[in-house]
């Protein structure tokens, strides 16, 4: 288990530390006016210029496409261990990963497509994400059931002919606010009378096909999310080519499952990335600010909290790192105990020291002056967009009490929209 | 200590409660609908025709002004002890204590008016406050300093002739942002060269005196709190006649160690309110909600948090009681400690209660689709709003080392905007 | 709700604590020390004399079996609310209780025996018990089973012409240690194949009945509680007449859940004076104690630590107040949510208070330099003796979903060995 | 940073299981016996037989001083990363180390002498030490004073002639119980009037010096950790050579800063040994035991539990291996914020994972029954013997905040009796 840094990685963190400092921290201000800027004048749904600005000086530095292991299309691609260290750099800032064609939820979904969908569709959708053209959103999710069971899924996929006929509704299909998201893919039940795990199936739906209506937006604690946005969608007799489907009918869960795995603990990474800069700006106004004739950080009511942060950021760094090794060693099967470990601390360790850096920053820590309180409703989130805490504990709880049983049971993992 | 409902509380209970039955719980969604409007047509800050039309219907069924205890202008006022689980009903919606013309900061602001206000002042703005004609804002925090610290505070208030010249820049100006808010209470000192607590004073200003400019909205999380908002406001030379001046000069700190009181338990009272709620619509979904075969709610994981939400709010609520019935049996320096306490206690349980329903919620409990993830914010925000736990937690243990100490030391109690 | 202290209370209450300042405090360490040569001398199973000293003159000062509500055969027994603040005083030393005819088990058996017993046994086993002269154990707890399921209990209670045999194995059968337990109360299974609730049946016991053996002492963290110890007692063939069953046949379970009540809230008061001396001792210690230049108590830390203990002091103790105050007004059965809330939270924040105290303390803490270790293990073991946490949390939550469901299910309180 | 084994670690792993399956396991209800027949015989304090006969066999196994990096008197020393894994197995069971010449305090002890002692001290005390033939102790903490401060020790090393004269009193000398312990190494000011780093110095003093009084065994709750025991130590006009000094007077604080390091992180590593088994302990216990129809560990309380102590040890070796790794690398020094954070954080882990497994064993989880409240006491008493955890967490804090500092301040790291 070996964590240093490889020579290639070493170059390109220093490319990407020096980019974040020259391209990002300096526009975070500006990518917050321009997107109220566009929703002032009544339309918070574009792309930022920003970004787009940023995307070809990103990908002359080759900081592109790092996310994808083992992509003939994209063979610029790192395994998850060399990945982590620049992901959890792209974290500090929300919007930074897109500026890389590394964001949530295109990355899962690009990696759904490299491992199941045929040369066609790859062609057709994996290509022009790939350069960052268009973006594409993740349809799983639903209002009406508890979606961490996956036998509760109601959206059905029926074949007639050649097409298949889709009729769901679903919600939390973040990026599908984006007027250039262009492609989805959908998890509904072929076959409802199957065995539990071979009921549902994934399938490729062109974002244009009739019957598809975006319902409205969710928020997020207050915030929007715009330009990308969390969408509920209402899938009315939508028709698409029988050939859409991945890998085959009944196999949408086993696909669930591969996704679950490299694509998903980018937000991990992504969320240590933003825990270490809630504990820098914790520690930078601590030492700014006097009350009572001395600097708050020399209160050891903060300095407890300060080294509690450093103490759980430290842990929960190495703990995805390991699984990133796992993953790339053993495979996601192997490591999924890890996995789901990961899943659970990481985003609940961003959470409580985001909270402490906002107890420190006072009414500041909850404004728009910083970006702390944004970065918790993100973290938060998680805690159970990216599957339940509670779903993850008990795949990893049944793991660690089949180890003194005579005979294993089968632990199912968690399923979830996750990126 | 008897926390028995008196006759006349009891029948102000039963009133309440159909109330809320009737006018606001089938409106929560009509008030959020009204606001969106009025901010997508460009203009958040304006009053809603809900609270307006609803303020009569509460003023005709007596449920007017509850809060203000011994007022010859509002005799129908409570005791805090009285008040308590009224208010504590009020907290379970937001905007709800508008309507009945005993919601923040207007409550603290007409008691302090009350307390400290010429009779000339008291005729010119308390009046229409009780009458809910008007609101009002209290500016005490700035941005610049660690508001925690009353010596900290920057904004001058200069003698000049028989005005008063005020310089200076505040923030978390809460109501400033509707257009009826039209009398402040502001904080400054006057005498920067005397002992510790005789450099501040409180002034009355009204809203449109020149050289007054509200500089922008603070949003909390990502909510602007319309119509009533947060507002950064600056003060230019702003004159004011002398005798608007509270007390006297250099006695703004004893003011802010009275208003302390009263005024400011309310919060807590309402955070009660909005923990049992959340624990309310938290053991719905849970009942509700079916995974893997049985009701959520049959998970033991999930009764060890009910039962814990439940002892946290059963005994937070007796804490407030005894608060409450304290302050009015032996007076709000007795009862400092148990202030103190209930400020501390009160928000950290509604924020956990909170947290634990938006995680049996999902999707639904971050987004629009429930009152959850807003009630957090406004909870957590009273976490340093209403005076930073810090420094309560300090207040109540020096209060407490002291008793076992020869000589007890003077504990200075926590001054804030709160209300 | 009116918490008030009578006169009666208020005459009681400084008696009791002029009583522990006169004679518990200052024999603390004798009492430690007597134990000890005892131990050392090889026999640590037998009454100190310094509280066969101090019982008369208990008895004479009218503070001698408070505890007893409604009971002809001790007229001077107290409401719970009545005797909940005398308790919790009690509470500050572990082995104060039994200087009062107040302690564990021996109030529940006495309690239970003032019941359910017949008068021939009252005057048995109840007149020697209310004067103080013998002890008695609660055989209930199992060691091969869960025994917070009551169909788990094995131990066989028989008829036999006109005995009963009964044949089992029980531990932490507490004060079974003590020379003078003279009687015991088993609960076992008289009908293994009757419904649910009424296999169970209890049974008085002389502890001189043959077949009766005490098998080994159970410790508490190292503590083997001489003098009264927690034994496993092996039960071969024992035969007692038949008229010893308490209340009938198959009655056990309702003995169990009524026992649930008066007797066993005491421990949740005692609790409160653990946890509240707990409280002072860390005080007293960290304003004592410099370092780096000031007494540690300057350090805010610890101030946030003093102030959290105080909070959830106060709270704990208007909790069982209030549980108290309900048993009294409306019965055990309604206050039955109060009473397992109260059951949790106690020696929880006891436990809590203690483990900061001990913190304060350094090496002292966990040494018999202070009583704060020993009291730890008392807290501690309360937590799963009283019934665990675990099920008084489900009992909790049963309780409060069934609010939010058409037909409320029944929920099963646990029965426990309890005091 | 690769945590990889390495071929000679993972065969030493391996013997080490081996051993610990054939020699400690089989034998813990032995060694417990053993304590208690000698105790009951009236002297805990001698060694046991088993260990002695065990000793022999570790050593014949090659599992013998491997604790000791960089010694040519012990060159069968790991480095730290090295012995990490090793360490962590024996710490599975308190008593363990001693049988591989691994055990407190004499690692820390023989360490000190290898790095500080003169070449005739050396083959006077630490080839006896290596030898497991004599015992040693470690006298810094005093009961008077807050040892965490150094400049408040007041144990007194005069210069003599060409001796120095000792005067002190010192407490929780552990291990100065058992017979063997023939030498100590004692901290005292040399010089009260030097700056604070240059007042103390370390001394060698043999254990049979006249003078020397042991006061007597201090408890770690109920228990008195016999045959090794913490003592305290009284020093009257105690006269050593003057070349008995390690490294020159003032060096004290020097010594105890190097100590620091490697011989105290061995704590650490046994405290994820602990921690392992308690959730080991707690599996087991969860899968057989049923209550109300199913096993208790199907319940998801439990299962969360499970999966947070999965999380918690994973966390913590892992940071235990960075800390060893940087040790070795790039020294103690630059280590000095990973030492702190792993001794907060091991025993907190082992001290909250031990807590759940009492829980789940109910009664037997405090008893003799089970490892798990001695376990619990071990770890706790950690929290401070080792440092307090606020004294590394202040550690921790300072160096953080120091990163946003123009001028980095120095830093004092904690001196500690540790090992």
């Amino acid at each position: 288990m070996d964590f240093a840094y490889s020579p290639r990685v070493q170059a390109l963190r220093e490319r990407l530390l020096a980019f974040m400092e020259e391209h990002v921290y300096p526009n975070e201000e500006r990518y917050e006016e321009e997107v109220a800027a566009n929703r002032a004048a009544g339309n918070p749904w574009q792309p930022t210029r920003l970004i787009e600005e940023l995307k070809p000086k990103a990908r002359a530095a080759g900081l592109w496409n790092l996310f994808l292991p083992n992509s003939p299309r994209a063979p610029e691609g790192l395994s998850n261990l060399e990945y982590a260290p620049l992901c959890e750099i792209m974290g500090r800032v929300p919007w930074a990963a897109e500026v890389f064609n590394c964001s949530a939820p295109d990355t899962g979904n690009m990696e759904t497509l490299e491992r199941y969908a045929s040369e066609a569709l790859k062609d057709r959708w994996l290509e022009p994400l790939l350069r960052g053209e268009i973006r594409s959103a993740f349809l799983m999710t639903e209002p009406e059931v508890a979606s961490s069971d996956a036998t509760n899924i109601q959206c059905r996929i029926e074949r007639d002919g050649d097409h298949y006929v889709i009729n769901g509704r679903k919600w939390w299909s973040s990026g599908a606010g984006d007027p250039r998201c262009a492609v989805y893919i959908v998890m509904g039940k072929t076959n409802p009378d199957a065995p539990r795990h071979a009921q549902q199936s994934m399938i490729v739906v062109p974002a244009d096909t009739p019957g598809i209506r975006v319902v409205r937006a969710l928020s997020v604690f207050g915030y929007d999310d715009a330009p990308h946005g969390h969408m509920e969608i209402e899938l009315k007799d939508v028709r698409v080519p029988a050939d859409h489907i991945l890998l085959g009918e009944g196999r949408g869960f086993e696909i669930a499952q591969g996704r679950l795995g490299p694509g998903r603990i980018h937000h991990c990474m992504r969320s240590i990335g933003a825990a270490e800069r809630a504990l820098e700006l914790m520690c930078r106004r601590l030492n700014e600010r006097v009350a009572f004739g001395q600097p708050i950080a020399a209160q050891t009511v903060w300095q407890e909290r300060i080294a509690e942060a450093r103490c759980m950021i430290e842990q929960a760094r190495l703990l995805v790192l390991k699984a990133a090794y796992m993953m790339d060693t053993v495979g996601n099967k192997a490591a999924r105990a890890e996995i789901a470990m990961i899943k659970v601390v990481a985003p609940n360790v961003a959470c409580q020291v985001l909270d402490w850096a906002i107890q420190a920053y006072g009414g500041a820590g909850v404004s728009q002056v910083t970006p702390l309180a944004r970065s918790y409703a993100n973290q938060r989130t998680l805690r159970l967009a990216d599957g339940p805490d509670e779903v993850h504990r008990n795949a990893i709880a049944k793991l660690e009490l089949a180890k003194h049983l005579v005979r294993a049971p089968e632990v199912e993992m968690p399923i979830t929209r996750g990126c």
